[in-house]
């Protein structure tokens, strides 16, 4: 058991890159809750998923802000961060994991696809308390009041735990602070891409394909994370990585499938 | 509606690539079924998670086997192939998608990390109804069995149909098939991996750091699919990205976090 006069070991870990705003502004502001430790990915990882990287190896430098050594740039995934951080760097495992905070929102569907959540699940699957923590704009650039709750909910964490394989996914709406109308705690919501691919010509007349999309809204109720953050609230979502479809699991029991080999 | 005699119209993809033996075993396999169309990562992406390419365009290429066109090479992730396929290159939607045979099982905390999976994790985002298929081993070469199997529980999936969201994940012993027992449906189970990364010194005296590990099985339980494989069964789990922890909202509620604010 750690003794009550050791400080709170913080990590701290995004997608978005170690010279990104939001973990800048994150860290500032966790650095008043205990010791931060900075592992993130040298540049921007955006929508990389669960990824990690087994074929090659991993190369980690430290990275520098304002003349100062800020934290340690990893050439890999953010899940390659935390697995790197927690399993080599870090002398002893932290205590709370935080990362983020993403510029841009990660609710319903792009919960699958976020970088930032997949920190903290790696964070959760290696048996830390993990919050992600999401700022809803890309173009904002005040992420004090994101910040500020980070730290008070990383505080509530630290008190009340998380059960194991589960993690805090929080996204807090791009407004002025007086405009945020309180927390709500929420389920993924329901939303689908109309994705279109923007099909293009290079010099020699080969094909290339950009990646384009709106986002539709499927489910319109207020308890999910993705109505919660329209309607100028804070979402806090708590979500796991037990995948199984037990509804589905009685269905297939009646489908016969053991005549099938 | 499609008329009765429209052949069906199959999708396949993979994250080993358009040029290994699990998926020109698969396709070999699936043509008995109907019309398939193969768009798969132009090389390997084995661990790259849900990972999508946004910053990027793709760029696709054919690619023949055997001297004739076999399918289309994407230069990106499993699900940049199905996004592209069914939103692109493809001029109506695919009945059905089967991503595999994997070189190598997809279970228990594995089941993040997939290439396979994601594949068709995204052909269930989608809307069609999707299966992922692996082979427990890197080095058996006979996907026979597998590839059977797989077209067997595509038709029969084509007859049921999968509800919304939910995709099967299917690993195959990779044991002659008469050593095979039977077929058991599943959950996904419980692992843990005890990751260690080897540090290294390049010629420059820099570290660099290779991820390896063990896997410590956590559920002993004959009903998930990791002993099911070890148990010599064919396993079939349902799985969905529906990730709300529930028991967690109703514990979250009691935390007093409207407070925060």
């Amino acid at each position: 058991m750690k003794k009550k006069s050791t400080p709170i070991r913080i990590l701290v870990s995004n997608d978005d890159g170690v010279d990104a705003l939001g973990i800048y502004a994150l860290v500032r502001e966790m650095k008043k809750l205990g010791e931060v430790t900075v592992v993130a990915p040298h540049r921007q990882q955006s929508a990389v998923g669960h990824a990690i990287t087994m074929n090659y190896p991993l190369r980690v430098s430290k990275f520098n802000k304002d003349g100062k050594f800020f934290g340690y740039a990893v050439e890999g995934t953010p899940a390659d961060c935390v697995k790197l951080a927690v399993r080599s760097l870090l002398p002893d495992p932290p205590d709370i994991l935080i990362s983020g905070i993403n510029h841009g929102s990660n609710t319903a569907i792009n919960v699958i696809y976020s970088g930032t959540v997949s920190a903290a699940t790696e964070g959760t699957v290696l048996g830390i308390p993990s919050i992600a923590i999401s700022l809803t704009s890309y173009k904002v650039t005040d992420f004090r009041f994101a910040a500020k709750f980070a730290r008070k909910l990383a505080a509530l964490v630290l008190k009340k735990g998380l059960p194991t394989g589960t993690l805090l996914n929080v996204n807090v709406p791009a407004v002025p602070e007086e405009k945020i109308k309180g927390i709500k705690i929420t389920r993924q919501g329901k939303t689908n891409w109309n994705d279109t691919f923007d099909t293009r010509r290079d010099p020699n007349n080969n094909a290339y394909y950009w990646l384009t999309g709106t986002l539709e809204i499927l489910d319109h109720s207020e308890d999910t994370d993705q109505i919660a953050i329209m309607n100028n609230y804070v979402s806090v979502s708590p979500i796991h990585y037990e995948l199984t479809d037990y509804k589905m699991l009685d269905t297939l029991g009646t489908w016969g499938m053991e005549k099938l080999k």
